[in-house]
């Protein structure tokens, strides 16, 4: 299993309405997630921005991730959700949320 | 079992010892956490903030944080600890780390 801590920002504008769409996902999202072996899957907010703690139980991370992508329920759930977020600038190339360094970790 | 995120803020002339000290903390310390009820506790570094995820299996949350404060090994760690965090100025009274909003989560 890999642990992955992504952030990305938030618009202010956009933060009730982020924050109400994510109470009730769409359940064919959220079957694109378990498909895809994502597990314990959380979003925290900090102001402007948005914290993502997940667990990773596949053995083809870029492979369930394109499959996520091609997937057209979690394609409108994204053209709803990604001009809300504001991803921060020094992200990794190719990425919306940026991965995160984790510095510690316990069972 | 109640999920916790939180960030604190980290002295960025610090963060290079600081994730040091967390490559290899000490086993009473961990042994505290562990007796205390926390498991699967993660600290990611974003920048100068410092992002937690923790999930806590106790039924008296206030009282093993109690425990935790006064174990003497975790005392003297938190003393190296502290001095290098720079906890975020909205968090709530009594707070170090600040509780942040969970705004999703899916098993």
């Amino acid at each position: 299993m890999k642990r992955f801590g992504q952030v990305i920002g938030l618009r202010p504008e956009d933060a009730a309405e982020y924050i109400r769409l994510h109470a009730d996902v769409w359940p064919g999202v959220l079957k694109k997630i378990e498909e895809c072996n994502i597990r314990n899957y959380s979003i925290f907010r900090y102001g402007d921005l948005l914290f993502a703690y997940m667990e990773y139980h596949g053995d083809d991370f870029d492979a369930d991730m394109a499959a996520m992508a091609a997937d057209e329920t979690t394609q409108k759930w994204w053209a709803l959700c990604m001009p809300m977020q504001k991803p921060v600038e020094d992200r990794a190339e190719g990425e919306w949320w940026k991965t995160i360094e984790e510095v510690f970790h316990c069972d």
